[in-house]
């Protein structure tokens, strides 16, 4: 059966997150209502991760599989006619035909995830739905003397929200953690060969407690060995970040 | 009477423009309803501008005058407690106390707007509500070429929606009308020392077509001679555009 690689941007605040509920509304409900309208055989869709609600993507990965007499378009018209069907705030960004054992979640081989902060006393409203407002100063250099020490392999669980007896290895390579500046925007650029559950958001709202003052960046060293998720800072929110890009062995992926 | 001079931004997505209307539902409106909660006097305000239906601010100047006796506040308190009374899409960025004679809509010196559009196949959905999704392709050395000859003092009629005989001089100066790019986000910086009344949308539609190759730059020359809006582009949507800051003669109007 053909198989079709899609790049999915969306604004997650109306979601409940990536993953298909019966309740319905998440963003996978959405894509497979509107692909069940293109393709007869209801095409079940597999995602490269599982965005949490309200957080956003401008590079999610998705594959499904069609029964070849169902396409009936060219490759170039799959993203416009899948498009024509969905909401204003999920669109595919690319669709291909891609090899049969193309798999989005398996094949990849990274993600970056970038996170937002406006950084002044009074929020910018037209940014208010995919940047947290911090009212207090940051400091810059302390985020990033702390960021230089969480990159690398290390055991992120003083990262992340997974309770009980952690079922997966919690050890990841996180290979870049950049903080840009512009103004009053501080755009957190998050890249790793995998995550934790909220991961990304507790590192971000632990740095967030360094450049206030909270926290020393000295303090990363004894969160990464003790692994003690309630000596790290609260999660930051989830309409800050979004899944930026998923890498891939082809260097596809981009958004 | 102390007057108050304040910067707002706001989302203009949910409002029918700045100006009050009885209806209620515009930026005006909302932001008196709040001065009025907090100051008896229940204050006037004038705004530096009259921005459109859809159109956002990050850099709206405003004045108004209290009493004296009602002004129970510091003058760094002022612009949290006015937020705290108004909608989220609505934010005062500073508030100050200015003399009594400063104007917010008479010593401006001049305004900077900016436009933003998505250039690609298929629109970025965190951008849907501040940006104007042109899917074909632009071309931006023939946009560029064409800006230049709009900078300067000119005729605008040709890019005015104002109908009929027009009350007010069309003469303006452009000051600056550079266009950036970022990958498929292109942002228009137009800045001059005043404008006609849908004159920045009405350039930026006339660039588009330039940029898609329906018209030649050259024909800019003819436009400003000509003053016949018919043969310039149609307006871009008000949604891509925010009204960015306000000059005046104390340097002050930063967003």
């Amino acid at each position: 059966m053909p198989r079709v690689r899609l790049t999915l941007a969306f604004d997650g605040a109306a979601y409940h997150g990536w993953q298909r509920q019966v309740s319905g509304h998440t963003v996978q409900n959405h894509l497979e209502a509107a692909l069940a309208r293109l393709f007869p055989s209801k095409p079940e869709t597999t995602g490269s991760s599982r965005t949490d609600a309200g957080v956003h993507a401008r590079g999610m990965v998705v594959h499904f599989d069609v029964d070849p007499v169902d396409l009936r378009m060219a490759e170039t018209q799959l993203a416009l006619a899948i498009n024509a069907l969905l909401p204003a705030d999920i669109r595919v960004q690319h669709a291909t035909l891609t090899e049969a054992t193309f798999h989005a979640r398996f094949d990849a081989l990274g993600k970056q995830y970038r996170y937002h902060i406006w950084n002044a006393p009074t929020m910018n409203p037209l940014r208010r739905t995919d940047a947290w407002h911090v009212p207090k100063p940051l400091d810059l250099a302390a985020m990033r003397a702390a960021a230089v020490k969480l990159i690398g392999r290390h055991d992120f669980r003083a990262f992340t929200s997974n309770r009980g007896d952690l079922l997966e290895d919690p050890v990841r390579t996180l290979r870049r953690l950049c903080i840009r500046r512009a103004g009053p925007l501080h755009t957190f650029v998050i890249e790793g060969d995998g995550f934790l559950y909220k991961m990304c958001r507790g590192i971000v709202g632990t740095l967030v407690l360094i450049g206030q003052g909270e926290m020393k960046p000295g303090q990363i060293d004894a969160l990464l060995a003790s692994g003690d998720r309630s000596e790290a800072g609260p999660n930051a929110p989830a309409h800050g970040l979004v899944l930026w890009k998923v890498f891939y062995p082809d260097g596809k992926g981009e958004n």
